[in-house]
């Protein structure tokens, strides 16, 4: 295969232009120290998604929504019956997160479509650039509904139910997305009721810190570390602080305490490769002189070997009900990822891509999950990473450089190019 | 002294009257499973008021209200300029409370008032039943604010500038109920601008399970256990949950749980005397897949001797500051009540009363801190407690019979007849 696919299309990416998307899409939903709060199906992602439809009429892409509210914008191919290269990412965000995370890669995919567009690059494929719904799962757990449901996982209804922290539902905010975009044609749900992609592609900010710590400038994504997330409800007795002895209590928060530390001496790594987070935690009734009555707390964990995920995983509810003294606990499986390998058909054309232009790259594991764990089993997937400073993502401070993010949209616009047939 | 004061009045006193007008009150912020949820100066607290000053008025009492929103109804004595026996508690709940901590002590007050003025009773003293202003501490911290600016232990514009959960300032809640209440006689605040009770006394629930448990009618309380409570602010780092290795984080969550363990040794105490509560905790941003930024949560601290409360208190924050492995620490002081011995004059009263009614009791120490607290260096002072099922209180299922409550307002009915020359 050419090591010299698309040359003009690759000089036609725009530095400049994707920056100043970027900034105009950060400003939706800003934070102080020039972070992002831009959760979904909210206004502000209405916002978000009508700013991005809009780009892409300007240059002649057609825009459609799937019932999960995924949004594509649609390059023709020489040959439209073709199954169509899927570029893109998510336009979501933290509650306290970056001008980068996901958003980029929606950007980046946009950017190598109008750069090969106004290279006159005629594909024989469709490329349609795709900003999947809810990858975060910040406001709606878990993350990833979208591509789940585009790649089959589950059923299109499966998290209607889920609520907000303030109880909207799920389904009912979809319905208002998809009102508030009922003038944009709508699509079948993905592979349950269309086509497989030919091949999908992301590019997404490391969101770690191995690029820039070797000064690499593309990571050559060669899988996704599996990810299982947990909750856990312990529930107690409430009682006055100040007049029931400790030795008759039945304490939520003592008991989460013995819990978390069990769960640290199961999910102990000397090569700290697995990841044990508990990030949320919530106490009732939280009044400062009782005794709580109920305590709950998230679990996520990652590695990327299925066996260890699979074992650690499976001890979480006998390891959290051997550490409790005096109460009782359920535990509830809310999301589970396993590990993914992609196969190299994706990886070695980032690979090439990067090495035609002249930069470096690493072949990586992803620390973090993405969108393109959902489409591995479905075809022929891949991603491209852009180092970011200090290894930091879901925070504010989270920051690539221009020509760093040039750079990855270069390599995407000649991997797409090349799997569009160019 | 006569061991049969007031016989007529101990008489008069109601089971039923003064079972009724707690099931009256319970309907105010009545909450599922027969519990009470009444925050100080809400609408719901207005409506309570305007309950027992009507009661008091219907009886002949003269209602009147201080800068703090501290209730008096008077009973007026044959020498009208003697120092009053001052008697009552409080009518604000904890959000997830009971139908009787605090409020049965109002009403016991009321009963025994007009038990006295039925029975054709003349006390030289003045009588007056109190509502004290927010004891509990719940919507706005801390709590025994009324009590303890009448005392003058702090400045009566102290706590202006508190606010509760949804933002609003005590000082601004204060001034609307002073507004509504614009029509009751104001009266001068306290031991500050005025004279000193001749006596204190407070009926309560035990909030604790010893009465029940030793079969006693009647608490004798001698004194209340000290407290004192720490607000602990925990700042890391937040970072992704999936791609930042265990040993770079600051994570705010692992160091609360190392304070909190380093606490549990710090108030261990054998003879389970010493009571150490974490009743609250926060966690920012609180998602599940990110590592927390900052954690927060607080300590109650409870102990009869103060050599013990200081020594123990004085400790925390260096011992929160040694358990940190990777972030800091804040420790600030919210609440210090020191632990109060009554002089012996109105417990003997109580154990008398008991007695000549043929009633059990028993000395003991409160392990709750109650608005008697303050007013122990003001004048004599004293409180009487009552059995409570499986000694459950702040939580709906608090519960005392309607003839352990009858029994408690008739030994307050004799002890403050006796106290106020009947």
């Amino acid at each position: 295969m050419s090591s010299s696919v698309a040359p003009n299309a690759v000089a036609a990416v725009s530095e400049a232009r994707q920056w100043d998307r970027l900034m105009q899409m950060a400003r939706l939903g800003a934070i102080p120290g020039d972070g992002v709060n831009r959760a979904c199906l909210t206004d502000l992602d209405h916002q978000a998604r009508r700013l991005l439809i809009g780009w892409g009429r300007a240059i002649g892409l057609a825009p459609s929504v799937d019932a999960l509210g995924n949004l594509f914008l649609r390059h023709e191919g020489t040959e439209p019956g073709l199954a169509p290269v899927l570029t893109g990412s998510h336009m979501d965000s933290q509650p306290n997160g970056g001008r980068f995370d996901g958003i980029w890669g929606v950007i980046a995919a946009l950017e190598a479509v109008q750069a090969i567009r106004e290279a006159g690059l005629r594909t024989r494929r469709p490329i349609e650039v795709v900003a999947w719904t809810n990858e975060e799962g910040g406001r709606f757990a878990p993350g990833c509904m979208g591509s789940m449901a585009y790649a089959g996982f589950r059923p299109a209804d499966t998290w209607n139910d889920v609520t907000d922290g303030e109880g909207l539902r799920f389904g009912d905010e979809l319905r208002r997305l998809l009102d508030a975009e009922s003038d944009i044609p709508r699509r079948g749900l993905g592979v349950v009721e269309g086509q497989a992609p030919h091949a999908y592609i992301e590019a997404h900010i490391e969101q770690g810190p191995r690029l820039e710590a070797g000064g690499h400038d593309i990571g050559v994504v060669e899988g996704i570390q599996g990810s299982r997330w947990f909750l856990i409800e312990i529930t107690g007795k409430s009682d006055h602080a100040g007049t029931t002895p400790l030795a008759l209590r039945k304490d939520p928060v003592q008991d989460m305490l013995r819990a978390i530390a069990a769960l640290n001496a199961l999910t102990h790594d000397p090569a700290d490769v697995l990841r044990f987070t508990v990030g949320r935690i919530e106490v009732s009734p939280n009044s400062s002189n009782s005794v709580a009555g109920a305590a709950r707390f998230t679990v996520d964990l990652r590695h990327p070997d299925a066996a260890v995920l699979t074992a650690k995983g499976d001890a979480i509810a006998a390891t959290v009900r051997a550490a409790l003294a005096t109460c009782t606990a359920t535990v509830t499986e809310r999301f589970h990822a396993l590990p993914s390998r992609f196969a190299p058909t994706i990886p070695d054309a980032v690979e090439r891509a990067a090495k035609a232009q002249g930069l470096s790259s690493l072949r990586m594991t992803s620390g973090a999950f993405h969108d393109a764990q959902f489409l591995g089993p479905v075809c022929p997937t891949g991603m491209i990473f852009v180092p970011c400073r200090d290894g930091v993502s879901h925070h504010p401070s989270e920051y690539s450089t221009p020509a760093q993010l040039a750079a990855g949209a270069r390599v995407l616009a000649q991997a797409v190019a090349e799997l569009a047939g160019g």
